[in-house]
């Protein structure tokens, strides 16, 4: 059994991964995350770009842990904000991971947008490093619409007013495989696949 | 007596463009704002650029008094932002004209960003309407880098943690004549000076 390191404490991302690599039948590999190896100390998320913080995260994992590290850095891009939030995504009402605070917020800026300036696109980079042989990183978007108001409980950030084209729901109203057929994490992860299966 | 109309209420953009207009010796035309002419219903300010709002509000006061008019749009382009909060400058917390909030969320937003990633520009797109006769737009700029705490207590939004390019204050520390000579909004109505002589 390989045993491959997902640099996340977050047991959703931890499912999912796990999710796609079941999917893809890589039976002989074993996903760990951040609570199942000794802890270490995690560099802030300070880059400009999903694809710089990727790598950080999962250079930094691999070093301190000697295991093929993966990690990703996510977020939403949206049209009239010129791509921001971007990678300040989880922060972007000012303090970290308040999902309901950074949802209004956009909500509250986007208010004089018209419908037809509210395109955005969810934005995925995940990066492998697997230690002295080779580091990848790969990205997966997912366009969409922002709408006025929350629909859906599912999923998180701000999933309850993206509506990916071509679909009536949110993307807080999916199934979990619905998702992660069609989401920007999915295509990123299902990316790495092909060098998951070669480890 | 020639007279032109500052689509505006704020008394500071009044004084503003008429010490600009005294500096440059144009003597015989007087400077009016909007509370001193009737009434008008004024259109939100729903523009993807600078250019377009200050244009639109242009054209909606020449248009409702018959008068030249002038308006302006004005915000900060923050490079680690991708250029925002610009034309939402005024109600990046949701809410509009929240100076204090609009600041704190700035700064929440920008508190990982390094020193060298700091940069940002105040950018003011100007319109003059000329009824039947000529439309034009100029856009001034100022650049400089956004500090971590507030300093000073003149000029308004941004101001208190702007320092200009060349500059050892914020723009909220100069005096409104160190301020008319650097700023964007300076640079830009002094554009509009020539055609303004030709009235």
């Amino acid at each position: 059994m390989t045993r491959a390191l997902l640099a996340s404490r977050n047991a959703k991302k931890l499912r999912e991964l796990r999710r796609i690599v079941a999917a893809e039948g890589i039976a002989r590999l074993e996903i760990v995350g951040l609570d199942e190896v000794p802890a270490f100390p995690e560099a802030p998320e300070t880059g400009a770009t999903f694809e710089e913080n990727a790598l950080a995260k999962a250079r930094d994992a691999a070093r301190e842990t000697g295991m093929p590290a993966i990690a990703d850095d996510s977020g939403i891009a949206v049209d009239a904000l010129n791509g921001m939030p971007g990678v300040l995504s989880a922060r972007w009402s000012g303090k970290h991971g308040d999902d309901d605070a950074n949802l209004d917020l956009l909500l509250g800026q986007l208010g004089d947008v018209p419908d037809e300036r509210r395109g955005a696109a969810f934005v995925c980079a995940a990066a492998l490093v697997i230690p002295g042989v080779d580091e990848i990183v790969v990205r997966g978007e997912w366009r969409g619409t922002l709408i006025r108001e929350r629909r859906g409980t599912g999923g998180f950030g701000y999933d309850p007013i993206f509506v990916p084209a071509g679909s009536a729901i949110t993307s807080a109203e999916m199934s979990a495989e619905e998702k992660d057929a069609e989401s920007h994490r999915g295509r990123a992860l299902r990316q790495l696949v092909p060098h998951l299966q070669r480890l």
